[in-house]
Formats: structure tokens, C-alpha cells, sequence
């Protein structure tokens, strides 16, 4: 009897990600070169599933990490020649802010407490910062920002390079990649798959800095996975180092699978499971929702204070074949985590809260 | 039907690779948490099942990476200040001197000719120079260096960090790692296993190195994958970021798999097998070893020059079903390079011979 993950990430598995491997498998994916045309056509492949899923126009590339956090990296190594501008509130934002520190650049931080989130009329970017960087859900606390917030920013600072962090909610966000010039997520959270794959979009406008930052400047942007090389290979649908051949291809099943169902269709399926989680929350004795505003729910990681240690029910609800997420750092014991991505149905969101409601 | 894949990396999957990965979905690995004690069990099962195979003593850490490129990176932020020496004889040791000039770093190479390899006599390591850098199996053309040599350099400068390269061939090279301060390899090569994974072993040394230039010299060592921060976490057995759980839990298994066959006879049948295929080309009118010097000749990336262009050599082998690497850069078309890993068989590589034997 398997369980069903309710996890913030590793989280359930995609229904289809099984098979996908397997036909992968069967076509022996594990072993071809990632200088054939074999190769070429499976990044050509997830490529143009993930430009009509995320809406990523031509001005935007697409390429593939390690994870996400080393995407906070390279955005730093590559795009912020003296200062970025972060905005923190909860432990995720901070460690991409904690990332720039220990690459030495000036790392200017805007931050809220746990639990809240950003407006765009809050916010005022420091003159010299040349990359803001933006969380759109932070995984810690279930905070979210609006995009419309996003954008707004955007077009008050349009000389400003603008980043999101959306590791635990894309395909959710409809970004306007004419205001966003880098956006990032990993593979296992709502995209259903295991751990081990990062993807990051980037524009021209990137590509320019970095390649200034290296040429001119002549600072280091550091020597694997750096933009220019990046996007020299990905002008063949290669990359510069052996990459995880298998779960790019699985990325790229996943995506059409998704596409199939059409995005708006799983946005709109993602709310109302979010809906029903909150609501539950809200009229529950034991529950209630961490966060206060409404407009600042994360839609895909829901988080709630317990009355009961947290630990007593994640125990509970495993032995009734449900995993769900503990809070995070401080509030591991005193908050529970619930994900909300794709691979979960309804029906399993209304199991789990069946569950919690009859459990005392 | 499927092909027998003799290409240098990735290659051939490992007979048990697949049956890992079905009980790894059977327990659902997919979906635990990098910080729970299920994922810390397989970092602990997997490192105890390497430093068996690679007999690793307790003063060095596993860690793991992306990939094995990435490795090259990390070596060079957190063990140069300032000058780095390299050993370059072909395509991706040249790649680990570049990464060097990438970071800003002075690097120092000694070159020779692709297709020979280095003496311990031929080499002076610059006064400088605080981090050699040799590569046992040049997987571009087929050249070892002896791990001997290897240990000779390291007495002969004590004081220097000393790093291998073994990215195409562990666990063949029997490296003394009371010499060896750090070594590297990727998971498709050898271990028989689909890219995306890189592993990285390192000593006390190479962390007090780091630890001393990111606290005292203000130097940034880079950000993710940071010695000092990998260390931390791997006293736990967990990783900073989230890790490639799947694929660290299926090298743990094929490590174990080794170990039971047990290394001594794995090095013996690459030995066997490596000789069975170097005779062929000496023996034929066709092909001739492209490595002259026998103690440089790769056990497991045997590299043969052709007489007719290797493209329709390796195009009428595919359609018997094997599949062999082409030459690589200027040599694509004028070589053959044939992997020799545990995944092939004494059995398959005689079909390879007495395949390419026929064929005219």
C-alpha cells in the first residue's frame, strides 16, 4: 500500500513519471550521447513544452542545472556585477540573499516576518542594485506574491534586472516574461518528479550583463554553467557537460502531459484544491492558516498552526497512508506543511482533509 | 532488440541499474525528504559502499554534485588562493585548466601531445602551484597515467594538494588516499548509471584550505557547494541543497553490487578485457592502437586509430546492434574510442571483436 506525499517537495510523484521512465528506459535514454541528434531532440522537445506551458517567449532561453539553488548561484555570478536586491521573508529568500554575501557582492535585503509577504507599493529598490531578487512562494512560511506585484515593480525600475524564484509553485504563476528577465523552479515539487534537475529561463538581457561582467570587467562569473557558455550550447540544444539526459526527458513527458490538460485548467484546479485546504483550516477548532492575508496564500504550499503538536499528527496521518509536511526551522513542531501540485487530485485533497477532521 | 552501447560515457547501464530504480519507486524514494532518517540511511549506505570499493580512508568526505564538470569548479574556489598547476594531454583536462583561467585564478600547465601521456620523472610542479591537478583516464584520447606515478609526484611535494581526475574510469585506479588529497568521478561512466550525478571525495586538507580562504582572506569560494557547507551537512548524512536521491540510492546498490564481485576482480576483467581489445587492433590490418606507450594505454577508454572514416565503421556496427563512441573533436572521424566498463561483458566484447573483425 503506497502512501500518498502531501510533502512540500520531494513530493508525490507525478502519475505519469513512472512510465515515462520506463519508455525512457526502453529506449535506452540512460546511454545515448548528449552530442546526438537523440539528445538534441528531447531538449528541443521539453524546450517547446515548457515555452507553451510557462508562456516563455523567443527572447528568453531555457537550461538545465544541478538544482535550483544553484541557479541562485549562477543568477548572482552572472548578472550582479556590485549589488542585488532581495526580498526576504522566510528561509528560502534568505539563503538566495545569503548566496550573494558569500559570492562578496553587496546584497541589500527588504524583509518581513515570517508568515508575511510583498506588495509592490511596500517596496523601494535601492539605486544601485542591478538584480532584484524575488520569491514567489516562499516554501518555508507558504507566503506567495502576487505577479501582478511583480510586474508592477518591474515597470517602475524597467532598467533593473528582475528574477523569480518560483522552485515551488511554477507552472502556477503566469509571469509576463516581457518584465521578468529570469525565472527558476526544480523538478520535485509540482512538477511531480524526483529531486535532481534545476531549470532555469534567462534573457538577452542577461546574457548582455554577463557577458560585459566577463569581457570588460573582467570578474569571474564563474567557470561551470556560465551564461554565455550555457547559451552557446543551447543554440544546438546542447549543454556544456554531460546533463541528467533521463529526467529532462521526463521534464519534457511531464510538461506535455500538462499541456494536454491545458495550463489554465491546473491553475484552476490548483485553487480550488487550495480553496477547499483553507477553508477546512479556517473552520477547523485544531487548524487555523498561518497566514493572515489572503492575498498573500501561497496557492501550492499551505501552511497551518496546529494546536496539537505537529509531530503527533504527521504520525497519525501516516499510519493512514498520508505524508504530510512538517513547518519549517522554528515552527517544525507547532506548524504542519501541506502541498498542493498537480499530482495530488481533489479527491485526494479531500481525503486528506476527511482525515484531519475526524482525527482528534 | 537492444543495442550493447561501447561508448565512453554515457554508456552502457549497469545489468542491475533498472531493478534498482523499480524498488526504489516500490519504496517511493522518490518522494521522502532529504532531511528525513530514510534519506540519511542511503548517504550512509552509499558512502560505506564506496570507501569499501575505493578503500577510502575516514580522513576523506563523499559528496555529491551535479555533476563531475561541477566538481572541477568546486576543487578550484576552495583549494587555490591563487595558482593552480594542470597536467593537460587532451580535451577535458584542458576544460579543468580552462575552468582555472575562468575563476580568475593563475593556472600553470604542463602539455603534452594528445595521445601521450605523463611520467612522475617528466614533471616539476611550479614553486607556487598549490593544487596539482592530474587526470587518470583522458576519456578524448584514451591515455591513463599510472596511479604510481601519481603517488611518486605527491612524495616528491607533500606540501601541495593533489587531486585525480577519475571521471572515465573509477573504480579502476587504486589510489593511496593518504597521497591523494581529493578525486572525482560521474556515475555514467563506469558505475554504469544515466548522467547527473557527479561525486566528489576530499580530505581534511583540502577543507582547512578552504575554510581558510573564505574566513581569512575574504576570498569567496563560491556559494553552493561550498566545501565548508557540504562538510557540515555531510556529519549527518544530509546535503545542503536537495540532492539526486534516486540516483544516490541506485550508486549505493551498484557499489555493493561491485563489492560483492569485489574490486580486485572487477580491475582483473577490465584488465582481461582491455587486453583482449588492444591485441585485436594490433593483430588487425584496419584498426591500430592510437596510444603507442603501453603503460599509457587506458584500460577502460581504448581509443584506435581506423583506416576507413570511423563515421561507417560505427554506422554498420549499430546495425548489428553495438554501439561505439566516435573520435573525439579533430579525431571524430579518423578514430573509434570503445569503453571498457563492468557493464560489458568478456562475452559482448568478443562479439565486438569478432564483429569488427568480419566486417571490412
Amino acid at each position: 500500500m503506497k502512501n500518498t506525499y502531501f510533502t512540500p517537495g520531494p513530493a508525490e510523484l507525478y502519475p505519469t513519471f513512472q512510465q515515462h521512465i520506463q519508455t525512457a528506459f526502453d529506449k535506452q535514454l540512460g546511454s545515448i550521447s548528449h552530442r546526438s541528434q537523440a539528445f538534441r531532440d528531447i531538449y528541443k522537445f521539453t524546450d517547446e513544452q515548457l515555452r507553451t506551458l510557462l508562456n516563455i517567449p523567443k527572447t528568453h532561453a531555457i537550461f538545465f542545472t544541478g538544482s535550483a539553488s544553484e541557479v541562485w548561484e549562477r543568477l548572482l555570478f552572472n548578472c550582479v556585477e556590485h549589488e542585488s536586491f532581495h526580498l526576504v521573508n522566510g528561509s528560502f529568500s534568505q539563503k538566495f540573499y545569503d548566496y550573494a554575501g558569500s559570492l562578496r557582492k553587496f546584497a541589500h535585503k527588504l524583509e518581513k516576518p515570517f508568515g508575511e509577504g510583498f506588495d509592490a507599493a511596500d517596496i523601494e529598490v535601492p539605486e544601485y542594485a542591478e538584480l532584484v531578487c524575488m520569491t514567489h512562494n516562499e516554501t518555508s512560511s507558504g507566503v506567495q506574491m502576487r505577479v501582478a506585484d511583480m510586474h508592477k515593480l518591474k515597470k517602475k525600475y524597467p532598467k533593473k534586472l528582475f528574477c523569480v524564484d518560483m522552485v515551488s509553485s511554477a507552472p502556477y504563476p503566469d509571469l509576463d516574461y516581457t518584465l521578468i528577465d529570469s525565472a527558476f523552479f526544480s523538478v520535485q515539487k509540482a512538477f511531480g518528479m524526483p529531486a535532481g534537475l534545476g531549470v532555469w529561463i534567462a534573457n538577452q538581457a542577461c546574457l548582455e550583463k554577463a557577458t560585459r561582467l566577463q569581457q570588460y570587467e573582467n570578474l569571474t562569473i564563474g567557470a561551470h554553467h556560465t551564461l554565455p557558455t550555457l547559451w552557446k550550447h543551447y543554440k544546438d540544444f546542447e549543454t556544456p557537460a554531460t546533463p541528467n539526459v533521463l529526467y529532462i526527458y521526463a521534464l519534457g513527458k511531464i510538461a506535455e502531459d500538462f499541456n494536454k490538460i491545458g495550463v489554465g485548467t491546473i491553475r484552476k484546479q490548483t485553487e480550488e484544491k487550495a480553496k477547499m485546504v483553507y477553508k477546512f483550516l479556517e473552520d477547523s477548532d485544531l487548524y487555523s492558516p498561518f497566514v493572515k492575508e489572503e492575498r498573500h496564500r501561497s496557492q501550492t504550499v499551505i501552511v497551518a498552526d496546529t494546536k496539537k503538536p505537529s509531530a503527533e499528527i504527521i504520525a497519525e496521518a501516516k499510519t493512514a497512508g498520508m505524508v504530510i509536511g512538517s513547518g519549517y526551522g522554528a515552527q517544525k513542531n507547532s506548524q504542519i506543511r501541506i502541498a498542493n501540485f498537480p499530482a495530488t487530485s481533489a479527491e485526494q485533497v479531500q481525503n486528506l482533509i476527511n482525515y484531519l477532521s475526524n482525527s482528534r
